[in-house]
């Protein structure tokens, strides 16, 4: 029992890949109460002593079916791409109505996966926390991390309403947003707001790097916004080659759609066509002051 | 004389066009010992005003001929499309030995107008200060704005090597890193570095949109990156569309650059080619390292 005298919302949680953001989960679960113990399991045994020492977890497990074994919900929380392999670890110990969960950055595959793996019984709902930073690793994980960023949840007809009524307990417990979407849905969203965006940087870079070799000085040019434009290229690029591969045919979609916007852009600049051009630029700046008036009125 | 005794670097300069960059122009001549006396002129009176208020500039011109009529600089600062109307409203009435310097984005048109426009026995030298802010007008002006940024000076063949010399201890003298490029160079870099991004940024934003309106929740999920790389879509359309205009050539053979790139990312997710992709993000994560690391140095 926490200090406060309530029960906490899960009596053991189980963390599989105990990193920024399982690190972060686990240290969010113990401040707001919403874990009684927290178990974590991984493949590097110093990462998880450092998760032990920042208290991301409190018990290290020798193995995923011993991490599993007492947990009434589990956090999967490695890279999209071996999130099955880790289903396939866990499957045959799970607890009749476990509650399983994911934080991959795409849905499609991970929910198929989970249909295919996971034993009758538990109940799996697949999620994708939007929170992050250029950093990864245990040691940046923060219990604030999640605040007011949004945690989608891709239940599925036939998901149990009361285990998708405690997870997203759950993430409201640790701060966050929770939207409810389908797989795909979710996925086509990512597709443009975050995969593409990923693409461009790298593409952007490629396109500065050549002109630069030209001139000779486009770099030394470049101001504030060309850094923000190309942050995200920062990223692990393994990680990002694993999301656009689980995700491939619905980015190829956007790509098609960018190139499109760009075409227009380019038939503006070659009649030229002011009027034409006003517009594009009028219609970038008020779909943006629309989506950010919206999120500051949320 | 100031107060610590030294000359200025000029007697008198000339602001036509008193705004953001204009404004600051003149407030780091006259904090920065650069010019005695600083004269004004633009359209909007009670622009002016604010102005003398703002301590930007120490009097207003009737007309742009009494603006630089004892001007020994003169900085245009009026939008890019325009510069070549204030080269005419002031060609006839300028000192012997002058310089005349603007301020604009792009600057193959402006060279040519200039040297058009202005009468022999005056010097032109092209300007571009990297600065900014998303705010425009001299409400927003402060002396430090140049401080560490980029100016771009586009002197020619013919340029008179002493006031190319003053120009440049002026540029140095307000804190900015003077860059000498010859016009075409400096449209080719900024096409890339600055042209593209703004092209970018509106043409993602529509993708966006349209993946909004699929989904009904896209815009719900764009997280901090998405934020960064539309930011500059805030920008004023109108300046856009104008710089773009008087660049547009060089911007389209930078448009169909990124295609290629974007072609290169979909058809190693259409095979898919995992090290293809995988080439591709650790080619952009190194570039961005490079130029950040190399600015860093700098």
């Amino acid at each position: 029992m926490s200090q406060d005298g309530k029960e906490p919302l899960f009596n053991t949680m189980a963390v599989i890949g105990v990193g920024l953001i399982g690190g972060s989960l686990g240290m969010a679960a113990k401040r707001f109460n919403l874990a009684g113990r927290v178990v974590g399991y991984g493949r590097n045994r110093a990462n998880l002593e450092e998760a032990v020492r920042l208290e991301a977890i409190d018990t290290i497990a020798e193995s995923a079916r011993e991490c599993v074994i007492d947990a009434d919900i589990i956090f999967v929380c490695t890279p999209v791409r071996t999130v099955a392999q880790s289903f396939r670890e866990i499957a045959a110990d799970l607890k009749e109505d476990a509650i399983v969960t994911d934080v991959g950055s795409t849905k499609r595959t991970i929910v198929e996966q989970a249909a295919e793996i996971l034993p009758d019984g538990v109940h799996f709902i697949g999620g994708h926390p939007m929170a992050g930073t250029e950093k990864s690793g245990v040691t940046f994980a923060f219990p604030e991390l999640f605040r007011k960023a949004t945690y989608v949840l891709t239940p599925q007809e036939n998901t149990n309403l009361l285990a998708l009524s405690k997870l997203s307990s759950f993430v409201d417990g640790i701060g966050a947003c929770c939207e409810v979407m389908d797989p795909l849905a979710h996925d086509k969203s990512v597709a443009a707001i975050s995969h593409l965006p990923h693409i461009i940087a790298s593409s952007l870079l490629e396109v500065a790097q050549q002109s630069d070799r030209d001139t000779g000085k486009s770099f030394r040019l470049a101001a504030g916004s060309f850094k923000d434009l190309t942050r995200i290229a920062d990223s692990p690029p393994e990680i990002w080659r694993d999301i656009c591969l689980t995700n491939a045919d619905l980015i190829c979609e956007e790509i098609d759609e960018l190139s499109q916007w760009l075409e227009q852009f380019k038939s503006a600049l070659v009649v030229p066509d002011e009027q034409e051009l006003m517009k594009l630029f009028e219609q970038g700046k008020h779909i943006r002051q629309t989506v950010y008036l919206r999120s500051k009125r949320a």
